[in-house]
C-alpha cells in the first residue's frame, strides 16, 4: 500500500534540521511511504542535501510562509494562506496526500484543519487524542486540549471516535471506554460528566463506567474520555512529574564517586527502563473528527520523536481510521 | 507550646493497628504533643498495650460507631453521631483538641467538619489542600476534590487560604500563587478561570498568572489553585504515573542476574532517590476554610505516613494557620 504523508517542515521548535532528517529516515524505513516536505524551499533543500542514502521518495513542496508558535490561530488561518502548515493540510484536502503532520502551533493546526477539511458528519467538535504508556501497553486519552467546555453529547462523540481509533490501530475488537471522573460511583462528578455517563450507558460502546486519574496509567481501560481542560491538565501534570523524577534520578546517580560507579554498572538497566517510559515513542497526537488525517507532534520533538509522529499518521492511513470512524458515526446515527 | 491532636483511630484501610502506633511514635517524638485516641475502646486499648515506651501523653476517648469508607457522607453525618470521626471533630469544636486527623471517608469528614465546625467568615466552601514534591521543595495544590464546580470568587478564596497556609507553615512572606490553566496566556481556558484571573489580579496576592500542569512539579509556584475536579484528576493522575514508574523500575532491576547485581550495587542510590519522592512524607491534606484544623490522611497510609499527617496537624496549630487565614480574609473584606 502506497501512503503519502505531507510533513510541515517549518513547525516546532527546531524546524527543518529536525523534521527533514526524521522524514528521510522514516521514508527509508517504511516501504511504500512517500513524504511531501512542505516548507521554505531553500531551507528544506539545504537539509535534504545533507541526507545520506535514498531520497527518491521525498519531494519538496514550497510554501512561502511560516505560522509562528505563539501566533493567534485566527490570524494564522486568515492571513497566512501559503504557510507550510496550511499547504500541508491543503494537500490532504486535495487528495495529493493521505495525511499530514505538523509540530507547529496546536491552535492554528486545529483551526486550519477544521476550516480546510471540515468535520465528519455527526461531529460537532474535533478532539485531540494521544496514547500514554501503561504497565500493560497504552491508553488513549481525549480530548487533550482542543475543547475547554464540552457537552455530554460531545463527550460521547469523543468516546465513539476514540473507540474507533483503538479498534483500527490496535486491532482491539471492543475497546474499554471510561469517563474520567473523581470517583467510581455514578453520583460523583459534575453534571456534564453525570449526563455523559447516561449517554455512554445507552450507546453500544464497551463502556466500563467512571475511571479516575490513576487509571490512565494502570492499564484497565483503553480509551479515557474527558473535556480538553481536564485532559490537558492530566497530560501536562504527567509531563512535569516524569521530568521531575528523571531529574532526581539523574541527580542521585551523579552524587559522589560511589553513585557514579553504581550508575555505570546500572546503566544497561537504566537504559532499558528509559526505553520503556520514553515519551518520544508516544509522540504524535491525532486530531480526530476531521475529514482527513492530521497528526500533531510535540513542538519540542527531536528527530526520533518526530519520526513516531509521521509513523502514527501512516499507520492511521494504513488501518483506515477515517473510514472506521465514519462507519461508526453513521451506524450510531441510524440507531438514534 | 502544648498541642492536643484528636486522632480518629478507626478511619482508613487499617484502623488501630496503624493509627495507634503512629500516634504513639509521634507523641514520643514531638515534645509537648498530646494525642486523644478516638475509637472503639477495646480495639484502641488492645493496640495501646502493645506500645513500648512512654504512653503518658496518649489517652483514649471512646466512640461507639465507625464511619465506613464507602458510606454516604449525608448518612454518616445524620445517623452516626457517636462515630470516631464525629467525636474527633467534636473535640476540636469543644476546644478539648486543637486539631483532628482522620484517614476515613473524605466526603464524610468534610460534611461532618462543615456541620460541626462551620466555615470561616468569607468562605463559601472549604477546600482540600496538599503539598506535592517539586525539584526545589514543594507546591501546594487546592482544591483536590471537595468542590467539583467553583465560581471565580470561590477560586479566589482558595488562593487566599492557600497563600495564608504557605506563609504560616513554610514561613514564605509572599507565596507565589498561580491559577491552573491550559496555557499561560490570559485568553486561554474556560470562562470561570478567565474571570478568576481578573479577581486574582485585583487582589493583593502575589499572583503570577496562569500555570500549567507541569508547573506543579517544576517549582516556580508555591500555591496552585484549581477546582476540585481538575485538582483531583491532577493528583490521581500523578499517583498512577508514579506507581507505574516505580513498578517498571523494580521490574527492570529484577530482570535477570546482571540486573539483580546492579540493583544491589545501586541500592543506596535508589534508596536515596526513593526517599526524595516518597509520597508518604506528603501524607496529610488540610481541610481549609473551617473554624478548626482538620487533616485528612490517605486511606491506605501506613504508620510512617500517618505520622506525617498528625505532624502536619500539629504544625498547623503551632504556626497559627487558622488565625493567619482569618486575618487574611478579614483584611480582604475591608479592602472590598
Amino acid at each position: 500500500m502506497e501512503i503519502t504523508v505531507a510533513v510541515d517542515c517549518m513547525g516546532g521548535d527546531h524546524g527543518p534540521p529536525v523534521t527533514v532528517p526524521a522524514a528521510a529516515k522514516l521514508a527509508q524505513r517504511i516501504p511504500g511511504c512517500r513524504i511531501l516536505l512542505v516548507g521554505l524551499e531553500p531551507d528544506v533543500a539545504a537539509q535534504l542535501r545533507r541526507i545520506h542514502g535514498d531520497v527518491s521518495r521525498l519531494s519538496i513542496v514550497h510554501a512561502s510562509e511560516v505560522v509562528e508558535m505563539d501566533e493567534s490561530p485566527a490570524l494564522a488561518l486568515r492571513s497566512k494562506k501559503n504557510s507550510s502548515m496550511r499547504v500541508a493540510v491543503d494537500l490532504v484536502q486535495s487528495g495529493a496526500a493521505d495525511a499530514c503532520v505538523s509540530a507547529g502551533n496546536t491552535g492554528a493546526l486545529m483551526a486550519i484543519s477544521r476550516f480546510v477539511l471540515k468535520t465528519l458528519p455527526g461531529i460537532e467538535r474535533p478532539a485531540i487524542a494521544s496514547a500514554l504508556p501503561t504497565l500493560q501497553g497504552h491508553t488513549y486519552v481525549l480530548d487533550l486540549g482542543a475543547n475547554v467546555d464540552c457537552t455530554p453529547s460531545q463527550l460521547l462523540q469523543f468516546g465513539l471516535m476514540g473507540s474507533s481509533l483503538v479498534s483500527a490501530v490496535d486491532h482491539v475488537k471492543r475497546p474499554r471506554v471510561g469517563l474520567l471522573n473523581i470517583g467510581e460511583e455514578d453520583i460523583k462528578g459534575n453534571d456534564t460528566v453525570k449526563q455523559a455517563g447516561e449517554l455512554f450507558k445507552a450507546s453500544d460502546l464497551n463502556y466500563i463506567g467512571n475511571v479516575e486519574g490513576d487509571d490512565i496509567y494502570l492499564g484497565g481501560v483503553d480509551v479515557v474520555v474527558c473535556d480538553g481542560f481536564v485532559g490537558n491538565v492530566a497530560l501536562k501534570t504527567s509531563e512535569g512529574l516524569a521530568q521531575m523524577i528523571a531529574t532526581l534520578l539523574r541527580q542521585e546517580f551523579s552524587r559522589g564517586l560511589y553513585s557514579r560507579l553504581a550508575a555505570l554498572i546500572a546503566l544497561p538497566v537504566l537504559r532499558a527502563f528509559k526505553n520503556k517510559v520514553d515519551h518520544r515513542r508516544y509522540n504524535g497526537a491525532s486530531l480526530l473528527g476531521l475529514r482527513g488525517i492530521v497528526v500533531k507532534s510535540h513542538g519540542s520533538a527531536d528527530s526520533f520523536a518526530f519520526q513516531w509522529a509521521i509513523e502514527r499518521a501512516a499507520e492511521e492511513v494504513r488501518n483506515g481510521v477515517l473510514e472506521r470512524i465514519g462507519a461508526r458515526l453513521s451506524s450510531e446515527r441510524e440507531v438514534a
